[in-house]
C-alpha cells in the first residue's frame, strides 16, 4: 500500500467544518495551558529588567532582597552557573553570542539583570524591587532613522549596522526601466508592531532527577527543547518540553532568557518554578515586527506589462540581530524580468526583532501592491487586471521551476466577481465628510523546506484512536484537522479520537507551528500512519479470511470484500484482538523536487473614511485564498478572520512608540497599544476559498493559510483608502491624526 | 538489515552490571509514584466497607456524612452512575457480572458500600464513619475445609464450588501406579498469603474534558486502560492509565473498584481525586494467593524412573472466581508418562484471590519437590540425583516439543557442587537442641504465550536518545535494562538516554509486567527498534557517501566504512541534522513456534531447627536459575533476592489468619502479618546465574527471572526441615508453634 498516495478524490469527514474536538474544554476553560501548570511545592519567579535605553550595570546589590519574605533564590550575572552566552544566530558552529544571561550591557529597556524565585509570585515582584543596581546610562538611538546616521550612539560593538546590505539582481534593472512606458517610484515606511499574544510568555519547570521538563507556551518544542540543551549543555534526551496546548504569531518560536532561568533557579532551589512574564514585559522584550523602510520603483509597458522592479530595503531589528526579509513577493509574485533587490538592517536601543506572521510580507505587500496600485493608475489599467496580466504561474526564484498549483488568477477574478468589484470601483469618489473607496492586494506566501514529521497512530480494538505527534495547537484547530485525517481513513467518529500532541519525550518529531505549514507538514504524516495501520488490518485480515489483501477493503471500521468474507468489524479480527492495538507509524514524503509550493491570496476592501475625524472604517472584506485543499471550512475561516483582524491592525492602529527623549516605549499595554476589537472587524468578512485541487503537493493537497491570510489585508485597505480620498498613505499605521494630516495636506504623507 | 536477529555473541553494555538509571531519583524520593502526585484542587477518597464476613446491607444513610466538614460528594449504589456491575472473567461475550460497584449483598469484610470524597483525607475518613449502615448478617464459611462440606452457607447462590474440577490425563495412571515399584502419597495444604506491595494501592483520577488521566499504582496499564473503558462504557483512546513507577506482585494487574469510583467521583466534584486504600484495605480486599490443599501420589521404579503422578487439589479462592492453578509443574517439570490431575476451587467469605507471583507455582513445588524429596528417600536415591534423572527435555503438555533450552540439569549439577550439597547432605541428624538439615527443590515457570510490544527509539543529533516502551519498571530495573539494550546497540551512553514507559497515551502498547516476560517480550522491541534506527543511519550515510550500506558499520555513536569514507560521528550526517531527530520502531518476533520456552531453577538451603523453642533459621541459601542471558547480575540477583525472601515468608511465616467465630482477619496489619525482614535473610545467600545460551527464544537470548525466583525457594527450605529433624511439614508456614506441635508429635503435622 502506497503510504504517501496522491490526495483523497471523495471524502467524508475531510473538508467538513466539524466543530473543535477540543472546543468545548477551551471554552470552559478546562484547558490547562502552560500558565495553568500549577505543580506542588512551586515557587514563582520574576525579573529585575534595565529601565534605560541603553545602561552598564555598575553594581547590584541583592541583599535587601534576599531578607524579603518569601524569596529562596536570586540569580543573576553574579552566579557562575548563569554566566552562559547567549546567541543570536542559532547554535552551531557560527554561532556569535552577542550578549550573556544577564548582560551587565543593557542594550534595551527590558534587559535582564536578576531573577527572583519566591513563595509567591507577589513576594517575588517585591523582591525584584529591593534589589539595588548602580547603573551608567549610555547614549541610545531609538529609529532606523537615527541608526543610520553617521555618528549615532552605537548600539552593538560594532556600529548600528546588523546585517551587510544583501543584493539580488536578475535581469539587467537599468534595460528594464528603459523599456517602461510607466514608471513610479514610491519610499514606503512600515511601523515596529507587537505580536501581542493572548497568553504571556513563560514556562513552569521542574526537574526530575536530571530530566528537565519545561511546560512551556510556545509553538515549537522541539526547537526550544535543542536552544535549552545547548545552552544548559544537556543532551537532548534529557530536556522535556511539553507545549501541547501551544500559543504564538511567531514570538514563541525561540529560546528566551526566562526559559534558561526557570531550569537554573528550579534546579538551584530543588522546586518547581513558575516563570511568566507581565504583559509589560511581553511588550517590551520577546519580539516584534521590525518596521521597514522600503523605496521601491517599478516600470511597465503601455499593454501593462512589468519591466522592471528596485527595491531599496532597511530593517530595524532591535538591540539583536533578526532576520525579516522583505523582497521575495517583488522576486516571485509577479513576472518580471529584471529585478534589483537591496536590503540591510539596523541595530536600535530596543527588544530584538522576531518572526511575527508572515515575516516580511505584509511589509513587502505594503509597497509592492501599493506600487502596483499606482502603476495601474498611470497605465489607466484595473488594477485587477494588471495583476492578471503579470501573475507568475512559474516560480522565477526557483529555476522557473511550475508551482504544484497557483490559484492566485481565480483569487483575483473570481474575488473580484464575488467582491462586486466593478460596481464598487466604478463609484465616483465623492467630497462629502465621509467617503467611500475599494481597494485590493494579492500576496503569497513563501513556502518553507520542512524538515521530517513523523507520526503515530494506535488504534484501539473498541475501535477509537490515538493520534500522537509533534505539532503544537497554536489554537487554530490544527488538532481537529488531524483528528479529521484519522476520521476519514479509519472510520473513527471524532469524539473517539484522542490527540497527544507537541511534547517533545512522548510524542515524535514535527517542526513547530511556523511557516503555515503544521497542516501540510504533519497531515500526510497522519494519512501515511492511517494507512499504515488500514494495511496492517487489511494484511491481518487477508490472512484471517485466507483471500489476497488487495481483494479487501476497510471502511468506517469495517472489512468488507468478496463473497465468503463476512462483512467484520476490524476490533472483531484475531489480529487485532490479539494485539489490543494496532500501532502505525507515517513519515512525510517530500513534495516533488520539480515543482514549487506557495499559497496565493487576493483581498478587497472597501473603507469609509471620515474626512473630518480622520476615521478609517473597514465597510467589508473578502479575502480569496489559494491554499490548496480546505480541511475544515471553520478552523480555515477563522484563520483568515484572524490574519484580516491582524491586517487592520497593521494598516490601521498598532506601532510602537519610543519615546526619543528617554529610549522608553511609552505603550506597553493593552491601553495604548491598540490592536483591533471586535468593534474594528467589519461584520462583513467573506472568505472565498480557492481550490485548484493540487494533487501534486502531498498527500492531502495543502499548502498552509495561517500566513497568507494576513499577507495583503493591509495593503488592500490602503488601496481602498488611495481610492476613497485620493490621497496616498505610505506610513504605517493610517491613524486618524495620520489622516488628519494627509487631507490637510492634500498629498501623500511623509 | 533483520530487526530481529540472533541474540549478540559479544556485548559491552549488556550483561554488565551497571547500577539502576533511576537509583539515585528512586533512593532519594525524587521519583513520583502514583501516591506522590498531587494535583491543585485534588480532593482525597475513602470508602466505607462492610465490617461483616457475609451481610446484607438494609439501608444506608448519608444524611450526617453528607453535612461533615469538607465533604463534597459521597457515591454509593444509590446514584444510577454508580450501579455498575463487575466482572471476574474479563468483560468479554463470557464475562459474568457476578456483583456491582456498591453491591448490597457483602460477601467479605471490606466490600465497597460508600465512597467519599472530601477537602483532605482526614476529612473523607471522618465523614466515612459517619456513614450510618444498616445490615442483616449471614452466616459465613472462612475455611476451603468448611467451604466443602454439605450445607456450608453458600457465598454465591450457586453454592461454594467456584470452578467445577478441571481433570488433566496423560497416560494411564493405574498401570503407571502398577508399574512403580515405590509409590509415596501425601496431603500437602498452603496458607493464603497477602502480596503486601510497599506502595498501597491506589489511584489519582483527574478529566480533562472527555478524557480520563489515572495516575495509577499498577502493573499493567493497558490492561486496566481496557477494565476502566469497559466499565465506564468509553472508548478507549479516552482512557488515560500511567503507572510509570509500577508496583505489586501480581495484585496490581487488575481493574479495581477504586479507579472507577475515582473517576466516577472526580466526574461529579468536577476536581481530581486521589484515591488510596489503607494498609488495612489492601489486606482486606485487592488479593491474595489463595489457599491450596493438595493430594498428591506418585510412583517410581527402583532405578528412579517416574512412573506416574497423580495430584488432586482444591483452591481457596475467596468471595469471587479466581484463576491460581496448581498442575503445570507436575504435567512438565519431570519426565513421567502417567499424570492425572484433579483440580477444583472454592468459594469462601474472604477477600478474592489474585494473582500473585507466580500463581500455582510454589503451592505446587511445595507438594511436588516435598514428594520428591520423600520418593528418593524411599528409593535410596540422593534427591539430586534422583530429580536429574528425570529432567525432562522436552514439553509434555507442547507436543513433546523441544524447550529453547533447558538449564535444569546444570542448575542441579552445577548448584550442588557450588553449594557442597554431598558433604552437607552427608552429616548425620542429631539429637542436639539445635540441628541442622539441608534440602532441595527445582521449579520452572510456565511461559505464557505474550502479546505484541512496539517501541520506539528516537535518536537524537546529539548523540542521545529517548526510549519509549509500554512496559513499567515495578521495580525490578526493568527501564535500566532496556536502556542497555539502547547503549549497546546505539553506541548512546546509559546518562543520555531517557525512558518514557507505562502511559497508554504517550507509550506504545506492550503487556502488563506479569509473566515474568517484560524484559523477554519488550527487549527484542528495543532491541528491534534501536536496529531500525542503525538501518536508517546506515541507509543515509551511505547514501551520503555513495557507497553500499552493507560496507559501512555503525559503532560507539561513529559511522565506519571503507578507505574513502570518513569515520563520521551520526549526528553529523546530513540526514541526522536534517531531521533532528530519527525514530526507530521495533515490534517482538514471536518465539520460534517448533520449540517450548521455559525458564528453570533449583535452590539449595540449609536451616537449623531449634527443637526446643521451634524456631526454623535460614543458614544459607543458593539459587541456580537458567533464565536464559543475564541482561544486568545486579537487577538478576535482586530478583532472586526477593523471591527467595519471599519464598522465607511462604515457608515460616506468612498465612492470612480469619477468625472461625467472627469471619474476620485478625492480621491484616504489619504487625501482624509477618513477611520477613532483613533478619530472616541467611547472609549467604549466592545466586549461581546458568546461561545456557539460548539463541532461539528470541533477539535477546532472555527467558525471565521474576518468578521462578520463588518457585521452589519454600519446598527448598521444607526439605531442608525434614533433613534437619526427620519430620516432614506438609502445612506452611512452617510457625514456631507448628514445629514444636510437629517434633511432640514425633511424626508429619497435620
Amino acid at each position: 500500500m502506497d503510504l504517501n498516495p496522491k490526495p483523497w478524490t471523495q471524502t467524508t469527514v475531510v473538508g467538513k467544518a466539524v466543530p473543535r474536538i477540543d472546543g468545548a474544554e477551551r471554552l470552559s476553560g478546562v484547558t490547562r495551558y502552560a500558565l495553568d501548570v500549577s505543580l506542588p511545592d512551586m515557587l514563582f519567579a520574576a525579573t529585575l529588567r534595565c529601565p534605560h535605553a541603553h545602561a552598564r550595570v555598575v553594581k547590584v546589590d541583592l541583599s535587601k532582597a534576599r531578607e524579603m519574605p518569601g524569596v529562596r533564590a536570586i540569580l543573576s550575572d553574579a552566579d557562575k552557573e548563569a554566566q552562559i552566552p547567549w546567541y543570536f544566530n542559532g547554535y552551531g558552529p557560527n554561532a556569535r553570542a552577542l550578549s550573556r544571561l544577564f548582560d551587565p550591557h543593557c542594550r534595551y529597556q527590558g534587559e535582564e539583570i536578576a531573577v527572583v524565585a519566591a513563595e509567591t509570585q507577589l513576594q517575588a515582584w517585591d523582591a525584584v524591587r529591593a534589589i539595588q543596581v548602580e547603573y551608567q546610562q549610555l547614549p541610545f538611538v531609538t529609529s532606523l532613522e537615527d541608526a543610520q546616521k553617521p555618528g549615532a550612539p552605537p548600539v552593538q560593538d560594532g556600529g548600528n549596522l546588523a546585517s551587510p546590505a544583501s543584493v539580488y539582481t536578475r535581469g539587467d534593472i537599468a534595460k528594464g526601466f528603459a523599456e517602461a512606458e510607466a514608471v513610479v517610484e514610491e519610499t514606503y515606511r512600515t511601523s515596529c508592531e507587537l505580536h501581542t499574544s493572548q497568553e504571556v510568555h513563560g514556562c513552569v519547570a521542574h526537574w526530575d532527577g536530571d530530566l528537565l521538563t519545561l511546560w512551556d507556551s510556545d509553538q515549537s518544542p522541539f526547537d526550544i527543547q535543542r536552544g535549552v540543551a545547548e545552552l544548559l549543555r544537556m543532551p537532548l534526551s534529557k530536556v522535556r518540553v511539553n507545549a501541547r496546548y501551544g500559543a504564538g504569531f511567531g514570538s514563541k518560536l525561540d529560546t528566551s532568557k526566562y526559559m534558561v532561568a526557570a531550569a537554573l533557579i528550579a534546579r538551584k532551589t530543588r522546586r518547581p518554578v513558575k516563570y511568566f512574564l507581565t504583559r509589560e514585559e511581553v511588550y517590551l522584550c520577546v519580539g516584534n515586527r521590525p518596521a521597514h523602510l522600503m523605496k521601491l520603483k517599478a516600470g511597465a509597458k503601455k499593454d501593462g506589462t512589468l519591466t522592471a522592479f528596485e527595491l531599496t530595503a532597511a530593517g530595524e531589528v532591535g538591540a539583536y540581530p533578526g532576520d525579516d526579509n522583505v523582497g521575495q513577493m517583488v522576486q516571485e509574485l509577479y513576472t518580471c524580468p529584471n529585478v534589483k533587490i537591496t536590503e540591510d538592517q539596523y541595530f536600535i536601543n530596543a527588544g530584538q526583532n522576531r518572526a511575527f506572521r508572515a515575516p516580511g510580507f505584509p511589509q513587502c505587500a505594503w509597497a509592492l501592491e501599493q506600487t502596483m496600485d499606482a502603476l495601474a493608475e498611470k497605465l489607466g489599467l484595473d488594477p485587477v487586471d494588471f495583476r492578471l496580466k503579470n501573475v507568475a504561474m512559474v516560480c522565477q526564484t526557483e529555476e522557473n521551476r511550475p508551482y504544484t498549483s497557483n490559484g492566485l488568477p481565480q483569487c483575483l477574478s473570481e474575488g473580484a466577481k464575488a467582491f462586486g468589484w466593478k460596481e464598487a470601483r466604478a463609484g465616483a469618489r465623492g467630497e462629502a465628510a465621509i467617503v467611500r473607496g475599494v481597494g485590493v492586494a494579492s500576496g503569497m506566501w513563501g513556502y518553507l523546506a520542512p524538515p521530517h514529521a513523523t507520526v503515530i497512530v494506535k488504534y484501539f480494538d473498541d475501535g477509537s484512536a490515538n493520534l500522537n505527534m509533534g505539532s503544537t495547537d497554536i489554537g487554530t484547530g490544527h488538532c481537529t484537522v488531524m483528528a479529521q485525517i484519522v476520521a476519514e481513513e479509519l472510520g473513527v467518529p471524532l469524539g473517539k479520537i484522542e490527540v497527544e500532541s507537541a511534547d517533545t519525550q512522548t510524542t515524535q518529531f514535527a517542526d513547530g507551528a511556523s511557516g503555515s505549514r503544521s497542516v501540510m507538514i504533519t497531515g500526510p504524516a497522519v494519512r501515511s500512519a492511517c494507512l499504515d495501520v488500514k494495511a496492517k488490518l487489511l494484511a491481518a485480515a487477508a490472512a484471517e479470511f485466507q483471500v489476497f489483501d488487495g481483494d479487501l477493503k476497510f471502511e468506517n471500521g469495517e472489512i468488507t470484500g468478496p463473497p465468503g468474507v463476512p462483512r467484520t468489524p476490524a476490533r472483531r479480527l484475531r489480529f487485532v484482538q490479539e494485539q489490543g492495538v494496532v500501532v502505525g507509524v507515517g513519515v512525510r514524503a517530500p513534495h516533488p523536487a520539480n515543482k514549487s509550493v506557495r499559497p496565493f491570496c487576493t483581498h478587497f476592501a472597501e473603507v469609509e473614511v471620515n474626512r473630518r475625524t480622520g476615521e478609517v472604517r473597514l465597510v467589508r472584506m473578502l479575502a480569496a485564498h489559494d491554499s490548496g485543499r480546505v480541511m475544515n471550512l471553520a478552523t480555515y475561516s477563522n484563520q483568515v478572520y484572524g490574519g484580516i483582524t491582524m491586517g487592520i491592525g497593521f494598516a490601521l492602529t498598532e506601532q510602537r512608540i519610543l519615546d526619543a527623549n528617554t529610549g522608553k516605549m511609552l505603550n506597553a499595554n493593552f491601553h495604548d497599544y491598540k490592536i483591533p476589537t471586535a468593534l474594528d472587524v467589519p461584520a462583513e468578512l467573506t472568505v472565498l476559498p480557492i481550490d485548484p485541487h493540487d494533487t501534486e503537493v502531498n498527500s492531502t493537497g495543502t499548502k498552509g493559510i495561517g500566513e497568507p491570510a494576513l499577507v495583503p489585508a493591509a495593503a488592500a485597505i490602503a488601496n481602498a483608502f488611495y481610492h476613497a480620498t485620493g490621497v496616498r498613505a505610505t506610513v504605517s499605521p493610517i491613524t486618524r491624526a495620520s489622516v488628519i494630516n494627509l487631507l490637510h495636506q492634500g498629498r501623500k504623507q511623509g
